[in-house]
């Protein structure tokens, strides 16, 4: 657990880096909706920090926090934990281990190729929660999705999700390619419309500015292409991906 | 034009507030893609600053730049301008007014309801851009189409579409009842995939936390959802919109 001291302090501070949230396991999550998501998931949480004067405005979240170890800090230290211009006024440390998982259950699952926008990767999240798709595979290219904007972006549904981190794509979706058909979203496949609900698959969606890379492709047993009218030149990934999984739901 | 004085640079620099955009006419639009796209579609241009040493970079950027005027900026005043923290290195200074249209002539129709963040507004002009929808009413409570975020998250596509500035959305929803159908889309209401694709409909998104008003709820024909598997709260609007286009495209 941890203490008001200013060394825990500081490694709540370090837990905006990366390889600090690599290193220790654990993640922020920032704002009213995905600290009360966090615990009420149950997933383990060392401290929520909160602003001075947080508590008696919210009679919910207060309740809520009344089990956690709630550490209050003064709006200066708190402004320098937060991630947001607006804060509203508490940040959690949660552990991220209880969210992986080492093999896929689900019949359907989203695989990230290098997505760089945690807004995108958060957003991606929320939706595939959304259509009931809980186990995502996040390629070593990808954003961190323990990174505190997409921890937001995804709205709390990080906390009900299982992510896969591989560290070689290409081997994971060759080990994937014995019991998933390999589906990869691309300008130029075939209409996803055409592609059947129910179906065991794995779909990739890439970076929208970069694309999949020539050894993905390689692996995919179909592309899958959103049809537009031709004027705007993409869609984000984000929304690519909320699509599909409408079709697919 | 705009020429390099302190003067026009201060006018430049006022155009990231709403009052001062509302009043010239004029907006900002950041980036190479975003750029690029306005000159291209012909949008009234008054001037383009670049950072110094931005030309010789990118062939296709400079040749399009040719015939713009092109004002270089020291790097320290551009990151004054600039809304970026990485910039590309180039920010054009557009005519807002031709992007508007006074009657609508479409036959589907997104209606924007207090939509709050800018980069949900830019994603649903980028995602209705994709899908061929190219009028869009804003409501009077809605960020400014022209804010620089929104214009950044449309990718460009914000110079392919007219754009209805309601300054009362329950009196403009009124009027267009005699032409379309009110479609609202809330949750607890039908399946989207049973609405029919080719109807002359307005689909009216709102802000995600607060929902369509009582008033606009009142001029439904009919409310639009979409179902999820019960475990995240909402989809982001910007989702939903795009969800909802592709099902109607």
């Amino acid at each position: 657990m941890f203490t008001n001291s200013t060394t825990d302090f500081n490694r709540a501070l370090s837990l905006k880096q990366r390889k600090a949230r690599q290193e220790s396991g654990l993640f922020l999550a920032e704002g009213r909706k995905v600290v009360a998501e966090g615990l009420e998931a149950g997933c383990p949480c060392r401290a929520v920090y909160v602003r001075e004067g947080f508590f008696g405005q919210h009679e919910e979240t207060d309740a809520l926090l009344s089990a956690a170890n709630t550490l209050v800090l003064g709006e200066r230290e708190f402004n320098r934990l937060a991630d947001t211009e607006q804060p509203q006024g508490l940040i959690g440390v949660f552990e991220w281990s209880g969210l992986l998982c080492s093999s896929l259950t689900a019949r359907f699952v989203p695989v990230l190729f290098d997505v760089a926008d945690p807004r995108n990767l958060g957003n991606i999240v929320r939706s595939a929660d959304w259509f009931g798709f809980s186990e995502i595979v996040v390629g070593e290219t990808c954003v961190d999705p323990f990174n505190g904007k997409a921890v937001r972006s995804s709205m709390g549904s990080i906390f009900r999700t299982r992510f896969v981190l591989s560290d070689d794509l290409v081997a994971s979706l060759t080990a994937l390619k014995e019991r998933y058909r390999i589906v990869v979203a691309d300008l130029d496949g075939e209409d996803y419309r055409a592609f059947k609900t129910g179906a065991t698959a794995a779909i990739v969606f890439s970076n929208e500015a970069r694309g999949p890379s020539p050894e993905i492709l390689a692996l995919a047993d179909a592309i899958a292409t959103i049809p537009g009218a031709g004027r705007a030149e993409s869609l984000s990934v984000a929304t690519a991906a909320a699509v599909m999984f409408a079709a697919l739901f």
